[in-house]
């Protein structure tokens, strides 16, 4: 049976929840919200409102952490979306909403017995996702961040748009920060199997513009709607799929890089155990710098967390 | 191919949109909300954000109304739900507003020349689909309700937990208005193939309070969350795949009752033209009278909107 | 994670694998055949060239049955379908094949530690079930067979047809052997919540062709195409999904009857582990009589199994 | 609506029929099968009694070759696949049954006023499905096979399993004739974004051995089963899928070739109109050269059916 738990049941952790139990994606499924018990229930009720028109069944229960023990994917959405109404494509606006509110979870997941594979979705996710690494004492495989598998969508469907084909057409990844400091790493991009380096030459189509419309994705659904939630929430439940399924798919997310040292988007094999291991793609040395900065400035941001100074992180 | 249009992009045209998109059931789906067109735009970015990770595809497009000609099914999801917040359970307090929007909107779907089936979600359900009727100029049997089919699933599922079994396992029909006056139909009611009465009489269960329960539930979730939008939009979902596959599935909606002159509540079998019949089911006499007084109160306020005034209703 | 294990890989064997993987319900797939491991692996092979076209991705192993120890599901599907081909219209003309591959097959099942819930699709379905859940050790509710539940949608179908509706309109059961002593309890049938006697009556329809169409609706696929795979794979795969998501979903299917010492096809309640309990229906006298006899027949073919002789059973 | 013909229900046909019936993507499915109307109920009659147990439904019909005037897509699986048992790899060994049969079927699918997507699943593949472009009369783009899409996806099967990772991470395409000429390209191959040229050489992986493997996978499967079935199905719906969704998708199948003349497996872009054009992508000279030979193999069988001499021939 595929058990899942859900932490924080805002705008993304219920459309989560709603995706995985109108696809019959789980059997069973877990919401906690200690800051809205009343909304996790409602949502409850609302999901299980509809199962007498869906196919199949999953069984929902709220708010007990020990439920967590057996779960096999564990989602974390817990934030404050309000905290970015005026943040101008600044996502580290939302931190210090974030950094208390890990920090109360924490805790209570690793008390939970949870051994499954954490999915981080809160923001900044690189760095929420590696202090949720170091205190829960999960295995650095086992804990891993949406990241840039949703920047990457957002490039896909950009580069799509302009070529008018399917967004699975375009192959590719954007890294770095799931923020503003991401990259699409163009060398690596193909549409229909060519490289978009070429293909923009010869159409005269320029990259920046692409980049950063698909870095700004966010926030143009942000600015319409107040949040973000569809795009988001599939993103999860495909990585969630992956790991059920030990699929070793190739998707871009927040990993961990031996390299810089800190969780980062990059492209990574998910199966089983989470992340099976990441790829290193031949990069331009311009991509290579911008990931490099990209990721030292999560870095810097997560050793403002509590207990995460330089010289306290020990990576499994 | 399967053309969509959706008007009013609020939680639950939203979430019917996800629903067709994350399940692969539209090819082509129109938003339309003139109110809030930059949310409609903003939900399209968010949809197509999605789609580099699912494995359909759906077109999207805003705002054309025109695109309604081809249609095969058109949910109208406008409302105010604010207008919900201190309503007590009477989901004639969004009437005000509804009653205007629906005057703005049933000239534009009937100019679009839509002539496919028109599933209407806005609350009074009942009336405002029997306006659209009137005012769009389509035939009875292409215009319905969600109405009580969302009341039934509630039913089912407060009748399941109670007997802890699935909510499939339970048949039977909630009548009447989807608001205050709608009642269950116990008589119709089996559990597990037993009657309701029977089971009740034996277990001592009240079926007041259970009762009481299933029309209360909308409340429960709305009070939770602000709104209800994921057991609404299966229901609606489930009414259009009815249609699309000719299904002729026996679903409880907002359909026209010759006998009181109305569209309310009751069994129905949805086709390829949208309402094939109505189901005519041996009701108690308390149970018909409850169904003729619901009927009555809607067609009442009916009668308030413009140009509706008795002798002005002539039935298709 | 679903792990799922599949004894018999001939058309109802493969058929349910296909289903499993093509709709993403199993991670984990073991195919078993002992008597074709050649055609078991080429079914592996086919169904993994389809998986770069799938979304979802199922792990495949092929004869292994020391994999069953952590199975949630086990199908035993191994049969000879050609023992059927002059058989007119009797399944017990394949017993004389298959009571000597549940002799091979039981104890393989026992050995490799398997503790899920076993479905039995093998014929004649109800006594093969008994000789599995006496051989294996499992207990009495982890073992089901699927029996009439396939005969019930035959029925339905019949029915519906007869009335242009769609089959799920119409609810009730066939009881007895999932072969010639079947009947189809028509006091527990309605087609659209109406009983069907009463509808019967009204249209002057002759219930007992109704009948025999549901019975011969296997023979009528087997001549057309030498064997059923679509039906059958269906239902099975619906009766695992509901012991999944511990649905309690109302299913016909071999069960055990107290009454009738005897597996045997009855309306009951599918949860985690396997048959929560049979529902006991009103049954008029002469269905139950009908019921009674099926069960006894079913009940003395049991007996001349090896070791299965009346006194040696013991009921868990 | 989603309508779709097939005609030829042997097993491709059949699973295909209930691949479109399981998932619910056909509304509507007629069954054409000439040679077999016996069986092409009995396939209905097994589709339709799974129906009770699906969440959606299909209206299946039998027989009637007017039905295809306003189908979306045909799909063309007649064949005779006991040529193929002594074939040893040769799939030119069906050819003297299939161009007779295709003969026999393309005046009926041009008298039947199909307007919609053909897409043929018949062998030898590219050669009847140039064949079936010129004598139905089909716009050159509404006619494509499913060629190499096959082929491609055991390619990725074959090259995932060396790597241990999800078949979907494998990008690129086999060329030419779905027949023992074609070939992997494998200058257009990678693995996780990597290009497999170089991962071969690093791990000393013999790219012959693989691309062996895969030509031969077909074969591998028909031995050990006598026919394939799953994956083709799985493509033939997956390319019809991209056409209702007007989805642009990137699949190699038999498509027309300017270059050479011909139907010929390729990268193709898949939308409402079937073929939307084919991509070039920079082939090796020695790729460009087996392709030319692969294109020129099929070219010259395809002159010798009944009226497709060389100056007949016009490319519409």
């Amino acid at each position: 049976m595929r058990k899942y738990g859900i932490i924080g049941v805002g705008h993304v952790g219920a459309t989560t929840a709603y995706t995985l139990v109108t696809k019959g994606i789980a059997d069973e499924l877990i919401l906690l919200d200690d800051h809205n018990e009343a909304k996790a229930m409602a949502e409850k009720l609302d999901l299980e409102d509809a199962q007498a028109r869906l196919d199949t069944r999953t069984r929902i229960k709220v708010g007990d952490y020990a439920e967590l023990a057996d779960a096999d994917i564990l989602f974390v959405t817990a934030g404050n979306i309000h905290a970015l109404d005026n943040a101008s494509g600044n996502r580290w606006a939302e931190f210090s909403y974030t950094r208390e509110i890990v920090q109360d979870i924490a805790p209570k997941i690793k008390a939970s017995g949870f051994k499954g594979v954490l999915i981080d979705v809160m923001n900044p996710c690189d760095c929420i996702t590696y202090y949720l690494q170091q205190t829960t004492g999960l295995p650095q495989s086992h804990v891993l961040g949406t990241g840039t598998f949703l920047d990457t969508a957002r490039m896909q469907k950009v580069v799509s748009d302009q070529f008018d084909v399917d967004p699975k057409n375009v192959t590719g990844y954007v890294y770095g920060e799931h923020g503003e400091s991401q990259f699409s790493a163009w060398s690596t991009v193909r549409v229909n199997g060519l490289p978009i380096k070429e293909l923009a030459a010869d159409k005269d189509i320029d990259l920046n513009e692409l980049e950063d419309a698909a870095r700004r994705g966010g926030w143009a659904v942000h600015s319409g709607k107040g949040y973000t939630s569809y795009a988001i929430a599939t993103c999860a439940v495909k990585l969630s799929q992956a790991v059920l399924a030990d699929a070793n798919l190739a998707c871009p997310c927040s990993a961990f890089s031996e390299k810089y040292q800190t969780y980062v988007g990059q492209p990574a094999i998910i199966g089983k155990d989470g992340v099976v291991s990441v790829t290193e793609l031949p990069l331009t040395a311009a991509e290579e710098a911008k990931f490099k900065r990209s990721a030292g400035l999560i870095r810097e941001k997560f050793e403002t967390l509590p207990g995460m100074a330089k010289k306290a992180v020990k990576t499994a």
